[in-house]
């Protein structure tokens, strides 16, 4: 267990570290610099110490942090040393694409269920789970004992598929449809709108086109 | 043009203002006030106020801003009064998922094309849009000239993707391959990792849990 509490903006740059400690293990790395994190995460190397340092780690001046330990420490502090059983609600298009993701697992995730309101998608297979009907939620929670629940239906009706996540007992939400979610506190709902990060592209490729002319 | 570069944190928050809005309009809402904008978006109101500041507006005491031409600003702001080109390499399910997605259009982007290297998805029709191989992608970038690229592609190839592209004159990419990407200075990258944002939730849940043992 963490001693303090992680900043939020830190808490989102751990599962990047570890995703690049995972590489550097398998490409057989026993340290590694906070320079060298700080290059493959395009982070800077002061904020990959500070980072660090909330883990109460410190690395070794002129060796730099095993890999190996920081590893375990950075999985720790995430919760990942268990697997998080996580169901999808939505079996479109987004919600296959996260059924079929690799590396969930090695990752401290599980695919425990994949949900659609669709008779004509019930019991297809993706990814090795059948699509279930929606109606089932409230027992595949249960039973399942899901705490992550990945919203990836339409946006007209990801307030009531959150109520009933919710409802059943689900604590973490991320949503992929593109509306706010409204949840009782004690709920983490974290939101990821596709088109709106091609927007804050667009912006950047606005200014550069300004520049040209 | 804004007459200073606005911050990055900003930035990301403008495009979700305007889904906000849009949906407003269709309400026939004439003028909402920051408070308002701020429950209806999850920012804190002296956030919101701050981050319109940017734009030039104010609102107007004990009004609020006008919906409308609000709209005008955020969408002037983002570079949205043009459609940009979006181009997306990889038509797994996360390709078709983007090819399908309901209002880009409104929202100023338009997907102009849907590149894969595999032979059995090439001359398959998502969302409109014909497959294509992804040794047309130097010709279709020139052609169609787009501005926008998205990577969602394997990890192992998404290098290889972006340099190409790069060099095919994209200056801004959207990267969904859990994998750094490094590019010239001068191209804008933004990543969605969806392991990472089920990682951060599992850092919720894990303290969530360790408070209630």
């Amino acid at each position: 267990m963490p001693v303090r509490p992680i900043p939020e903006a830190t808490v989102a740059r751990l599962p990047v570290y570890l995703r690049v400690l995972l590489e550097m293990a398998e490409r057989g790395l026993k340290t590694v610099s906070s320079n060298g994190l700080a290059e493959a995460t395009g982070v800077n190397p002061a904020k990959v110490r500070k980072d660090l340092s909330y883990l109460g780690t410190y690395g070794t001046r002129g060796v730099g942090y095993d890999v190996e330990y920081l590893t375990f420490q950075v999985r720790r502090v995430l919760g990942l040393e268990q697997i998080w059983p996580v169901a999808i609600v939505g079996a479109g298009n987004l919600g296959r694409a996260l059924a079929n993701h690799k590396g969930f697992a090695e990752r401290g995730l599980r695919i425990v269920a994949l949900l659609d309101s669709n008779s004509r998608r019930i019991g297809q297979k993706v990814g090795g789970l059948l699509i279930e009907p929606v109606e089932e939620l409230d027992r595949v929670v249960k039973e399942r004992e899901v705490a992550i629940a990945v919203i990836a239906t339409p946006a007209s009706v990801a307030q009531e598929i959150a109520e009933r996540l919710v409802g059943a007992g689900v604590t973490s939400l991320l949503n992929f449809a593109p509306t706010l979610i409204n949840v009782p506190a004690g709920v983490s709902v974290r939101s990821v709108d596709l088109a709106v990060e091609l927007q804050i592209l667009s912006y950047y490729e606005e200014r550069r086109t300004a520049g040209r002319s």
